[in-house]
Formats: structure tokens, C-alpha cells, sequence
């Protein structure tokens, strides 16, 4: 019989939280998102509460946007994934690690050998979201002038990965004999040399780090677009996304899901987790209060401008202590229109309040007590919307001690997620197989 | 008055010794080179006993070396310096942690960003050692035929250095405002966008990440060639070379620190630390028979290669148990010659030692008691041959337990070394200043 099926949580933590006024929520520490010291707090109780995985996004610039939101953003300091993740892995023991890498602006050798090492260093925690980097700024960082195509991008990523991969493979499992006696250290027959050649990428090998634990670190992809769901379907074994409720979240599990049989892969062998941002209260209005005043602290004028952007239609002569006035319909914004029209309309919003909703954080949201959240995560898992959540923190420490030590123990309480790590690896914890080594028995 | 000048000790630690028949050695870990319990340990060590850095060399490829010694060899499996160190950095306090970053193969951004991120995860411990890469494989693993040309590497290297250090340089040291009141984050004036472009580099910025806390990472450089020497009087503050003796060791010294002046800079704001091999017994005779027996675990195969490119004259023919017969000199080797038939005649050592001499390590050793090493420390120190060394184990973990636990405290009881630390970054190890930010007060 087969156990009943577990949520998977990951935590993403760069920015600790996604949420731009989260630094000036009482009690929250300014400097968390660039401070080692709250970092290693906060990956501690992540693994007290028993998550799969602590995850940093990355991005290869500062973040393009106006000035006056710019300087309001606790996003323009922080610290390079590799490093940040390998000074965690010394001072944790069970919680999976993951990494963001450009396949755009990397090269697979440094790749590949940067997760390789994180996997023997963390003894088997390492994974890799693969991204193909959409923020444009990035390609001026790199030499460009402009960004490389989309189409381009994704063509070079799923090569990238082969080489990658196929760099991990470089020894066999059993290569290494350390024989001291007869001085063998190990057989070269159990070496293999890459020699790739691809339209996009030339990489000889043989990777200079023995195979990773876990066979390969796990693979995560976060792309949306038809070429990103592909990518997934082929290569992901964790999908992050970001759906903005349930019914369009069982529209995207289905799609990715659905895309494994053509590619001969077994639906269980990919995990898709929804970024979710989950604000707990001893009551569903303590929540909501929690979450308007976590909003006030959006600046006014960073917020009109994302709500302007969310209606296609300019809000910012409108006034901002009363409710959304009537604004016709355009062709340009259908489905944005509609949402902020129901958001509007569900909690009662003024102007100002919609606003700095679109300008703090306005993707899927958990916002209630345990119990309701816990029947939130439970439907999720039930209709098939997700395999669990990549949790967005709304302040830290108060928004994370609330998930780890009331949330998590009422989904254990339920049974939807486990009382203790199973095993060692993050491949243990997501239920993943390691990889055959596709050179060497 | 100036306080009496003292050693300055680096650890070179990948592999952990750079003598091939270490692993072999008994008591020696075989897996120490890629062992993160080991590397840790000896970390702990080196800083109990105050060592100025831990320092990782690296490769971008499997080390090219004929098979027979390749399968002997325990550098084929090393850990990335940047996770090895990160994960380091969480688990010491003091010690320098220097890494090795190509300016041939890697990206001025990749490399600003993570030496910042190491060098604030330290608390301002960072180094980085600048290397254009020798090694023609590397470019093979990047997606070049044939390696850049050493000219090239070079100005590149020059150009490299400026774009780095500008992109440290992107935020005044006190742009972080991070006032929750007023929710301003930093100070966009004090934020500069670099926007280099060069005959190599094309690189905007600005760096996403705070000034390092050393304002720049100490810059390391262990070129030889001529420009090797120049690029180092123009940006370093340590130098690794590799001298054969007190008298080349004099020679490269008054080269390099005479080249400073032209530059605009001060004697002391560049340090000199030669590779030394350093082998301790409780009598000399003792050493040298340790060091011979650690040289007779070199497999003769490969140590006769090694002899007769030295001689410039094929000794795969002559009787290994016999003394060295009469050679006829060569022009092409008049030096390496005289070096192998001067070490042949003061050792009295057999083809066989002479050839594993050659394959283990031949370059500056210092071998006998801890009195005799000091003595000949000291020497260098005096007669400014150097301004310390950076050690290089016989065999580990006690080689490094020899100079750790024996001749630190006698280099400490003759004042040539310091008794603990006096500040916090390396820096302050290598009596350093702090290099001011060139865009901002
Ligand atoms: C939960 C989540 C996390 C993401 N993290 C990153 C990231 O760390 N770095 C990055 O460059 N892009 C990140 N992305 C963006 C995706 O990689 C991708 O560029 C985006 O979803 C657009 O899809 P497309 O590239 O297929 O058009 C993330 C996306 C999601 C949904
Ligand atoms: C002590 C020492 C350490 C070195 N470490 C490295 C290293 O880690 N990686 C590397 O590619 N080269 C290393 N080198 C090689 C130098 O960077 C340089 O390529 C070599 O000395 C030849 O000099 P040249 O490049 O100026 O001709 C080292 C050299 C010395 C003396």
C-alpha cells in the first residue's frame, strides 16, 4: 500500500521575503535579506520544521525598476547563491539547498562543477533551478547590448543541461580505489571524456570532482512560457510557479503533468510547487489585518504605478482613500482588469489599499488561521493544484516562526507532511530516484 | 618605533599536499584532498595556530599528465574554492580564506560577486589569487581549440582587475540606509553604475551586492613570466612565486618590490610568499629520511619522466639503484642540469631518489628540526628573500601538525611569528590597509 500523499515545502528566501515592504514590518530585521547570521537562524528552523528545501532565487543585476522604488527595495544587497548556500550546508545537516544558475550567462563547466562540489560538501542536499534569466539588465553585465532572444535562451538551456549532466557523469561511482599500497588512486576505465560539440556549446571534460551523491543534484525549473513548460517536462524534477489561485494551478499541474508520458517519464518523477505567500493569525481578520499592514508599508508611489500596470489603465489621478471607481474596459487588460475588480470588490479595498496590494505582493496567498490554511494546502494537494509550496515569508522572523512552529505542526498533525526527515539527501526528501549514470553501470 | 618585522604563513591546500606520493604516506588521510571533515580540521588547526590564510589553488580541468601518472595522482577530485571556503567561512573565525578565480575563463561580474559575498560571509577575510590559467586543457573545457595566447591572457587579466575592483567599488560604504521609518532602503547617490568599456570588457554594473568589508578582498598574483611580475606590481598585495633558493628568492624579491616605486606605490603594500616545502624531525637525519621515504612512494614510471626532463637528457635507460653516471651537457638545459647534479652530489642520492625527487616535489624545501627551519626562515625574512612563505605540506594531517603544533612555537618564541591575531580580516593579518572607494569619500 502506498503511503498517503505529503505536501513538499521549500522556502524562498532571496529576498527573505518576496514582499517589497517586509523590512519595515515591526519586529522584522532590516538587513535580514544580506545578514549570515539571520540567514543561519532562519535555515536552522527550517530544518527544525522539517522542510525539503531552502531556496535562493538569483538575479544577475540589480533589479531594473523606477528609482523611488529602487531605493525602497531590500533586493539591492545580497549574497551570491553558492557562497551563501555552501556556508549553510557547514552548519546544517538535513534541509535540501538550492541554487539559481544562469544558463545564459555561465558556462556548464563552472556549473556543473559549483553543484557538484555543494552536493559533496552538503552530502547530498544540492539542487539546481535552472534559469535562462529574463531580466534584461543582466546581458549588460555580460558583454551584450541587449538580451538574448527567448527562443535562443531556452535552445542553449536545454543543451546546457545536457552538457552539464553529462559532465556530472564524467566518473563512475566506483572510480575512485585510493588504493595507498600499490599507489592506484583511481581507474581510468571508469573515466569518461565528454567531448561535446552542440550548435551552442563546445565542452570537452571529463569534470575535475567526483560524481555528485546524489547522482545529480536535483533539477528545478521556473519557467512559464511554452518553451520553459517543455524544459520542465524534459529535464525538471521540482517545477516552481506561480499560479494566482486554485483553478489555474490544476490547469498547469495538468499541463506539466501531462507533458512527461511523450517524454517517457513517470508523473511522480516531477514535483510541481507553487510559490505561495501564507500570512497566519489567531484569527482569518487577524490575518487580513496582519496583511493590510504589512501593504501600508508600500510607498504610495512605487504601489499606483503596479496597479496601474495590473488595470491597463492609469490610476494614478484617481483617489486614493476611496473605492476603485468605474473604469471601462479595454482589450489591453481583460483578465488583469477582472482580477483587481474582484480583489476589489471580495475585501472591500480603497484605491490605496488595491495598490499597494499589486506593489507588495500580489501572487497566490494563504491569509487565515492554521486551521484555514492547513484546508487551503490540503485542497491543493487533494485536487491535484500542486505536490506542495516554495512558501513566500511575509516578515521575517515572525511570518516564518508562524509557518514553522504553528503551521507545520497542524499539517503534521493531518498527516500531510512528515515528523521527521526519511532520509539524507533532498532526493530522499522530494521522493526522487538518483539518476543512472549514463556512461558506466 | 616600528615593531620587528614577522612571517607571514599561508597554507597552499589544493591538493591538500602538492607532493604526489602524499596520499600514500602512512597515517596520511588518502581522501583528505576532497574530504570536508579533513579540509575542516586542518582549517581549525592553521588557525589555532594563527596562520595568516588558507589558501586554494585551482584548475578548470583534469591536471594533464600521462595516464600512469594521472591514475596516481589525488588532485583528479577536488572541491570548487568558492563552496570549499564558503563552507569554511562558517565554521572559522579568523583565517584568511584565499581563492583562486580565472580572469581567462570567467566573467568580471561572476568573480566581483562572489569574492564580495565570501568576503562578507568571512567578515572581511577574502582573498583572491589572479590567474590567467597555464593550463591548455582548461580552454578546451570553455569552448576554444587552443588556449589564449599568453599576451592576451594577460591584458585581459589588467582589465579584468580594473572592472573588478570598480564593481566593488559600486556602493559607497555607507549607502545602506535601511531606515523602517522613512522606508528608504540606500542612498541611489551613493550608488555608481561603472559602465566599463574596454578592448576585452564590456561590463555596466552595478554590483548587486554591499562594498566588501576589506573594501576589496586582498588581490594575490602568482605570475612568473615578466608580465606575470608587472601585472603583480600594479595591483597585488601578495605574491605566490616559487624560488628555488635564498639566492633566486633575493633576486625575484628585489624585482618585484622594485618595480613598485614606478607604480606609485610603497614597498609594504605588497608581500612575497614563496611555496615552501617544509619537512620537520626531531633530528635532521630524521627529516631527510621522512622526506625519503615519502619520495619513494612516487611511482617510478612517472618519476623518471620528470627526471629526465629536468636533465634535458632521456634517463629511462640508466640503473635506478646506481649513483647518476656522467651526463654530456646540453644547451638546452644548461640550469635544470646543474640543479639535478648539484642535489645528486650534496644528497648522494641514487637515480631512482633523484627521479622521485623530481616527481614528488622539487622546488624550495626546508627539511629538519624545527631549530633549523626557523633558522632558515629567519634568513629569508632577514636577508629579504621573502616576507613569509606559504607552506606546503609533506603529508597530512602530520606534516601539518609538525609545523602547526612544533615550529609555530618556536617561530613564536624568537618573535618571527605572531602569538595570536590583532584584528579581524586579512588585512589586519597582512598588516594591510584599506583601499579607498575611487567614486565615492
Ligand atoms: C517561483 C519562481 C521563482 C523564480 N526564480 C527566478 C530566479 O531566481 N532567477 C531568475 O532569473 N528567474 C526566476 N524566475 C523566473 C523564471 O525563471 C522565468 O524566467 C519566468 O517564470 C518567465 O518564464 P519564461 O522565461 O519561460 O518566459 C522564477 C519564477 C518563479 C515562478
Ligand atoms: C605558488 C603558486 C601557486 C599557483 N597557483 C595556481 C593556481 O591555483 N591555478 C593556476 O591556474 N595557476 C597557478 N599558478 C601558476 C601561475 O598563475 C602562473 O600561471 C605560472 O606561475 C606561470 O607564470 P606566467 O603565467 O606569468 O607565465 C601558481 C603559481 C605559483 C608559483
Amino acid at each position: 500500500m502506498n503511503a498517503a500523499r505529503q505536501l513538499h515545502l521549500g522556502a524562498f528566501m532571496r529576498p527573505v521575503s518576496l514582499h517589497t515592504g517586509a523590512w519595515r514590518y515591526p519586529g522584522a530585521y532590516p538587513d535580514a535579506n544580506f545578514s549570515f547570521a539571520r540567514l543561519k537562524s532562519f535555515a536552522l528552523k527550517l530544518e527544525a520544521a522539517k522542510f525539503d528545501a531552502f531556496f535562493m532565487a538569483d538575479h544577475l543585476a540589480v533589479l531594473n525598476m523606477p528609482i523611488e522604488a529602487l531605493r525602497r527595495s531590500h533586493t539591492v544587497t545580497s549574497f551570491e547563491p553558492f557562497t551563501l548556500l555552501s556556508a549553510l550546508a557547514a552548519v546544517t545537516e538535513r534541509i535540501g539547498l538550492v541554487a539559481t544558475a544562469s544558463t545564459t550567462f555561465d558556462q556548464p563547466y563552472h556549473v556543473a562543477r559549483r553543484f557538484a562540489s555543494l552536493d559533496h560538501i552538503s552530502a547530498g542536499r544540492a539542487g539546481w533551478n535552472i534559469v535562462t534569466t529574463s531580466n534584461p539588465d543582466a546581458a549588460r553585465n555580460f558583454g551584450l547590448d541587449e538580451h538574448v532572444e527567448h527562443g535562443e535562451r531556452y535552445a542553449r538551456a536545454r543543451e546546457f543541461f545536457d552538457v552539464v549532466t553529462g559532465l556530472w557523469d564524467s566518473f563512475a561511482d566506483d572510480a575512485f580505489i585510493r588504493d595507498a599500497e600499490s599507489g592506484i588512486f583511481f581507474d581510468p576505465e571508469r573515466l569518461h571524456v565528454l567531448d561535446h560539440t552542440g550548435p551552442e556549446l563546445k565542452v570537452r571534460g571529463p569534470l575535475n570532482i567526483a560524481r555528485p551523491p546524489q547522482g545529480w543534484p536535483v533539477i528545478v525549473q521556473a519557467g512559464q512560457s511554452e518553451p520553459g513548460r517543455q524544459l520542465a517536462a524534459e529535464t525538471a524534477e521540482v517545477v516552481f510557479c506561480s499560479p494566482r489561485d486554485l483553478s489555474a494551478g490544476k490547469a498547469l499541474y495538468a499541463d506539466i503533468k501531462g507533458r512527461l508520458a511523450a517524454v517517457g517519464r513517470a508523473p511522480d518523477s516531477l514535483k510541481i510547487l507553487p510559490a505561495a505567500f501564507v500570512v497566519i493569525g489567531d484569527t482569518v481578520e487577524e490575518a487580513r489585518a496582519r496583511r493590510l499592514r504589512l501593504d501600508s508599508l508600500v510607498h504610495y508611489d512605487s504601489a499606483i504605478a503596479s496597479l496601474s500596470i495590473a488595470l491597463g489603465h492609469d490610476a494614478s489621478g484617481f483617489d486614493p482613500d476611496a473605492p476603485l471607481p468605474p473604469i471601462p474596459e479595454t482589450n489591453d487588460s481583460k483578465t488583469g482588469r477582472a482580477q483587481v475588480l474582484k480583489l476589489a470588490e471580495e475585501e472591500r479595498l480603497t484605491v490605496r489599499q488595491l495598490a499597494q496590494r499589486y506593489g507588495g505582493y500580489a501572487g497566490l496567498a494563504f491569509v487565515g488561521t492554521v486551521d484555514t490554511v492547513a484546508d487551503e494546502m490540503a485542497a491543493w494537494l487533494e485536487e491535484k493544484g500542486s505536490d506542495g509550496f516554495n512558501v513566500v515569508f511575509p516578515y521575517l522572523p515572525q511570518g516564518l516562526d508562524d509557518v514553522a512552529e504553528r503551521l507545520v505542526p497542524e499539517l503534521q498533525r493531518r498527516g500531510l507532511f512528515r515528523t521527521d526527515y526519511a532520509g539524507q539527501t533532498l532526493r530522499d526528501h522530494l521522493g526522487l530516484s538518483r539518476p543512472k549514470n549514463r556512461f558506466f553501470e
